[in-house]
């Protein structure tokens, strides 16, 4: 009998977010693995720190700091086949993933290759989107409204009539983008509408209406939330003032 | 000093997909309160039912069995002033939230009467977004794909061009909308890729691919979810087999 492939959700970063079903497997865990950028402490790994078990296996998943895509492809070969002895083995695996495994995860390279082997079970998480969203005071759509979430890096000529088509934008992994979509914001002239969320439900979060933004570039984990919708929902007050 | 008033995202159904923080906060409220539809079990209640203390003080804020927005206006106005009686007292009032709190929630409609008088805390839940892709075992998006959420009650001359401008599509509300909705994705050529997934993470739960669906209608808490992006995912053999 194979162990059982879990890719496990741990919400945006708050430890209290991750879910009831989370924590238990993740307590009960005889091996867990997780990605890391190299030489960098994993984010999923500190999220759950608190819950690994002592003896816990640890299954280290090191991207380099680059951005291609065929190393990163080798890297999951490798991972695939490491995990892949341990499930041979009759062990259970616990694939830590930020926020929610399918929704923008790397859980899915992982997946993808072991899914028609093993038996797999997925356990979704709360997304940065939902935690953004709370931390701005602000809800992200409701009734009949469209909801598009959108990657920064996508031009503005894709960008402009998504927002145009939408009631409620979400523009995600802003980072060096941020100048550029700000820029977007401003024409359309929806930058009095637009939130900034930074490492939502981390200590070190930032929450700013968008406008008060100096910064040029923001981290990689920001999210800008639009709406312009039907009903009358403003940033709230405590933020601007 | 006033209580906080606190919507708590219980997630898709399953008590177990309730976060640790919402399971705290729930844990030790003395007031709890929470939709339903009139002479039906509140489902928000059903989910954190073994969670809510022996002894705490339940509001039910219950819905005539119509789709008018005004009597349903009227019906927050009476539950938020309960619940500004309660916060007045110091007393901290817990809102039970199906899904998350601001994703197409309920819990917004308290929120904005109560938001500028009382502190609030919204804790982000699991989305039956994220849960149904969990369900049917296909990620949702990844990379720079562009997802958009639309409400199955928009017409076909609304979904379609949402349809065509994005990599991945997630219809919520399919209910008595599944027919008309089957029939666009057939004349887009997207039914193959397409998933049905009801009532997920509850035991009741159904999980098919879309073509395979015999019914005309389909329950309120139905998604159809749709992938054509640049990666080769399929829906999963075991579903098709």
């Amino acid at each position: 009998m194979s162990g059982t492939l879990y890719g496990v959700g741990l919400g945006p970063g708050d430890p209290e977010l991750i879910t009831v079903k989370t924590h238990r497997l993740i307590s009960n865990a005889k091996v867990v693995a997780y990605p890391a950028a190299a030489g960098v402490e994993s984010f999923a790994r500190r999220i759950a720190a608190s819950i690994i078990p002592e003896g816990t296996e640890e299954i280290s998943i090191e991207m380099p700091m680059v951005t291609a895509r065929f190393p990163a492809q080798e890297i999951y070969e490798e991972a695939a086949k490491t995990i892949a002895a341990r499930l041979e083995a009759g062990l259970d695996v616990v694939v830590l993933c930020e926020g929610d495994p399918f929704l923008y995860g790397s859980f899915m390279y992982l997946y993808e290759r072991l899914m028609d082997q093993f038996p797999v079970e997925v356990v979704p998480g709360v997304s940065s989107v939902n935690a953004c969203a709370a931390a701005l005071g602000r809800p992200i759509a409701s009734r009949n409204d469209v909801l598009t979430v959108i990657p920064g890096p996508l031009e503005n000529d894709r960008m402009r009539p998504l927002i145009e088509n939408a009631e409620a934008v979400v523009i995600m992994k802003v980072g060096r983008h941020l100048a550029r979509i700000k820029g977007l914001l401003s024409d359309m002239n929806l930058l009095e509408t637009a939130g900034y969320v930074e490492r939502a439900s981390l200590p070190e979060m930032q929450v700013k209406p968008l406008a008060d933004l100096q910064s040029e570039t923001a981290p990689y984990f920001s999210i800008i939330l639009v709406y312009k919708g039907e009903e009358t929902w403003k940033l709230p007050q405590q933020l601007l003032s």
